[in-house]
């Protein structure tokens, strides 16, 4: 039936039984699909039916639908042309795994990071008000997105703003992470005094059948009646009404039905209205309903199983992290770790194992999460925040006004730094060095690998400004013998392979790229010095001074423009040194999805393009 | 009787007529001060009682008091240690007009910039508890800043921690201009719930009268009995309650005993708890209470007649924005204007009087209206958001992810970029550049004078993609003959003067700099040529391949590192061209506050040492 179904207007012809039918098979596809190429899941299988009745009542793409986060668009994207693609998904070339405006019109805004969506829709319904359209503006916003204070800012702006726009709260009592925070705790009194709770349970029992092999999938035709008596206004909605918006709910995010009837209400509202929709994580497919967590982004995967292809041969740097912070903070009770709803993808569910009570979730707020953490500093303890460095851009500057300017010591832990990998454009860490090195008082480290990073983390503990360390995904070590020697000191520079005819100067995860060009070098006949510069602020002077004449190329995975590169031209002109003959690193573009190892490729940043490029650099010809 | 108050126990000593004496005494003294040195007037005379309250009632220093923005801590700082300094205030080498840790012990955090005094007391809290201390942490926030996510996302944390935790909202019905959004309406509906509509009316009544020249003052008793059957609990706080927090009030913030009676009461309490007082900005003042934004913060005044002692000569760089930017709206009507409460800061009044429907205040919330604005111009608006460029440092990431990603038309006016004045080190606008310049897509301008940036704000309009323009406050014009050219052409610099010896590369306001440094220069015999690099990015790079062997100097208001001149550099580098001989900019420092000229005295950038610096460089002795 998916072949089908290219548009809303062809959803509009299904009957009830047909859309049932379809819902089915869109899980399916889901779950075929990200078993192959990875992606996010549970949250996907969660938003099936509320996918299929958004474009059901609305009138797409007239109508604008965006996707707070965008990676719960699967379903959007298959019911609007792009079923026949769908076997790209997040394949470098083919579709991404968020909302793309260059994909299809039916993408009216992207995303990518969390909490955006009702500001940008506010943007959409003020927009068709000043050209007299008269559309309707659709924002889908998980609870755990409401934690992060630009909802709040926009609830506020649009409750006084009195225009229409609809607010779809899909309530699926988790973040990433199970949810934190007060609100969490208000949506769970809005649901108990709904009488929700025992819908709930009976939601979660008929969930637990089996159906189709793992398959499971039933829609809930059983809770109807008790579901529309809620559909009425709740007597007790403190919180959205107080912020000017109408609230409808609590309703169940599975019943096709339930739904539609409650869009069609909403859709004739000329105010801003909540919707609040309760869906399940891994909704239909049991191996994601009992680890929601796993597989929010998951890896290739047995259907059959839920084991992942390949597990991975090393732990991920932020577990390497975690390990030796819980070494440190089991003899220094100052240390406290803090995350924005990612306690496994920064690896700190380690540290919380450790120490529960050490461990914060502040849910999705990172400007919060390094204000707080700059108040815990200044009471005396030791905050280290781990934070992706895409969504650290989000506490700039709280860096620079709360932790820099008072000279605090907070350790900002940044994870998935540099080139990333399939989530793309809006997940790459490539405006960190820029954002970080012309803070007055901040240290910049970037460790060539794990063992490295574990060194930086104990040395942090003696600090006592800020620091900033970053880091890639990947926990791997250098090949054997290439390792940094142990104990890190800021401001030296190691020196990995000597070689007198071009100094290397390699930062993070480029230290393995020179390593490997260093190779291809060689068999041209170019000896080259590879340096491990995982000391980025300060610099290691000391080395730049005693270089003799041969010349310095520098290397890192960051835009050029306020990179390591430039910074390192600088100190040198400074210094009164030659300049580097040539800062490799992003020159001015984003970089879409796709393997790591592609990425690279793409920025010309592989070994071989490298290599080539020094080459060329230093006048020689590759034979 | 300020002489004598050195600390909280001091003011332990007082009885309630030497209170209101004091009161009194801090009212005159803050008039005066402020009437001779400028700053933030009508905030301090808000919380005259209210900060007297809380040293009188916590035991400061051990207690914790973080004031929100910290432009009110005027009082707080005369009354712990500070009155004899207090004629320095906002000073080179003076008092600040903010918290400074490094002032006084009475001063536990800094702020600056809005919404995040709850988060670093939530971590203040934490830290308590963590290190089994006992002491009592309180926020004082203005309801303005309540507006910003940031507050939320701490109130969301904190109603879950459960810990002590004193949020005093100070309800002026004002961030800096009259409040917006829901919450402040809610606000409204919580003094009108309790009765406070009258009292307010009579608290307004008692202070018009004339007591003492023109300083009105009076403690309002006559008010006591109907304020003390408010501080129970209200019956319909949805708001706060569902974020976990105890509501008290609303209480009148200008009566002592009222003040001391809940702060009492709010002390005893063990979890996080909110206290509404109500306040009046300028309170005791009449000129201030009749014009609260224009003494919010003021230059000098004459306390008889709150006239400025000095208009300024020019309008501001900002209205001459706001009047091109209305002559553009006049013919095209998807110009759309977008403040963050600052409408008179940016100059926007302007276009709010010709446009009022099209001038939208989003309240203090930078990064809600970068999304908002990207939402506006993904519908087919063109959005125009004028900020101060050390705001602008809230919506970085919303920058790159909302606006330049999608490479949508939304233009960021960056008001008070470079180096600002008295309001020191959270004011200064010296980290744009290095935010702005590694985005892809994003075109980045400085103009030298208000004519220019008239200029690029005609032209913005025919740009389909994101554009940031850089400028400071002052609008006055280049001296005669020295004016840019009309008529602004990206990637196209202006040769302001000729000469052979060196070329000076000057970005924004260095412009004006670079002019008198080549006076100077001159008379030393060396021929300067002047360039108005107002086109930051793209740089004229048809100049910079034109440049014969006389040395190149760029100069810059703004960091080093990330700066303008390292963006020269590199680009040189990669054209295959000479580097630059010396980029001058702020070398790797805060600078505090003072006058604009002792700053950039203090930074090396006044023309004198410019000068000085560049003969140094180029090898030449003074003469």
């Amino acid at each position: 039936m998916l072949e089908r179904i290219q548009s809303s207007s062809d959803l509009k012809q299904l009957n009830d039984q047909e859309l049932t039918l379809l819902c089915e098979e869109i899980r399916q596809e889901l779950i075929r699909t990200v078993s192959e190429n990875g992606g996010h899941l549970a949250s996907n299988l969660g938003v099936v039916e509320l996918t299929v009745a958004l474009h059901k009542v609305f009138n797409t793409p007239e109508d604008k639908i965006v996707f707070d986060v965008g990676h719960q668009s699967y379903v959007h994207k298959m019911i609007t042309g792009r079923y026949g693609q769908f076997g790209t998904l997040r394949q470098f070339g083919g579709l991404s795994g968020f909302p793309k405006r260059a994909e299809s019109e039916y993408d009216c805004y992207e995303t990518g990071h969390a909490s955006t969506a009702i500001s940008a829709a506010l943007g959409f319904s003020r927009a068709r008000d000043y050209r007299h359209q008269n559309h309707r503006v659709i924002a889908v916003v998980g609870d755990g997105a409401m934690t992060g204070g630009m909802c709040y800012e926009a609830l506020n702006d649009a409750g006084n703003a009195r225009t229409q726009l609809t607010v779809i709260l899909n309530d699926n009592e988790m973040s990433i992470a199970p949810n934190v925070g007060a609100l969490s705790s208000y949506l769970t009194h809005l649901r108990i005094s709904a009488g929700w709770q025992s819908t709930k349970k009976t939601v979660r029992r008929l969930s637990g059948f089996p159906v189709i092999g793992k398959l499971v999938y039933r829609t809930i035709h059983g809770t109807k009646k008790i579901l529309k008596s809620m559909m009425l206004h709740n007597t007790d909605v403190g919180f959205f009404e107080a912020l000017g918006f109408q609230y409808f709910g609590p309703i169940n995010g599975h019943d096709l039905k339930s739904l539609e009837e409650t869009l069609e209400q909403a859709k004739k509202n000329n105010g801003p209205c909540v919707i609040h929709v309760l869906t399940k994580k891994g909704y239909g497919y049991e191996e994601a309903e009992k680890r929601p967590e796993a597989f929010h982004g998951t890896p290739p995967f047995y259907i059959e199983t839920g084991n992942r292809m390949k597990e991975p041969d090393f732990p991920s740097a932020g577990h390497r992290m975690a390990d030796r912070l819980s070494e440190i903070a089991e003899k220094d009770s100052r240390v406290i770790a803090i995350t924005a709803a990612m306690p496994l993808g920064t690896g700190l569910d380690h540290f919380g194992e450790k120490f529960p009570e050490r461990l914060i979730d502040v849910g999705i707020a990172e400007e919060h999460a390094a204000t707080m953490a700059a108040g815990l500093a200044a009471g005396g303890m030791r905050p280290y925040f781990a934070v992706y460095s895409s969504f650290f851009q989000r506490c700039y500057d709280q860096m620079i006004h709360d932790v820099c300017m008072q000279h605090l010591p907070v350790i900002f832990l940044l994870d998935r730094s540099g080139i990333g990998g399939e989530d793309g454009q809006t997940h790459h860490g490539v405006f960190d060095y820029s954002a970080l090195i012309p803070i007055p008082g901040m240290t910049v480290l970037s460790p060539a690998d794990a063992d490295e990073l574990c060194d930086m983390i104990s040395w942090t503990i003696c600090q006592d400004g800020p620091v900033a360390i970053r880091y890639g995904k990947d926990g791997d070590r250098l090949p054997a013998g290439r390792t940094a020697d142990r104990g890190f000191v800021p401001g030296r520079w190691n020196v990995l392979a000597s070689g007198k005819d071009v100094k290397l100067l390699a930062a993070g995860g480029m230290v393995r790229t020179a390593l490997a060009a260093a190779e291809i070098l060689r068999k041209q006949g170019v000896e080259a010095e590879i340096v491990n510069c995982s000391s980025i602020k300060p610099l290691d002077e000391e080395y730049l001074k005693q270089t003799d004449g041969s010349p310095v190329i520098t290397m890192e995975e960051h835009m050029t423009a306020g990179g390591f590169g430039e910074y390192v031209t600088e100190r040198c002109r400074q210094l009164g040194l030659k300049a580097p003959k040539d800062c490799i690193g992003i020159s001015d573009m984003f970089i879409p999805h796709g393997k790591h190892s592609e990425l690279l490729e793409y920025a010309g940043l592989s070994a071989d393009q490298v290599a080539g490029r020094i080459l060329k650099v230093l006048g020689r010809t590759e034979t």
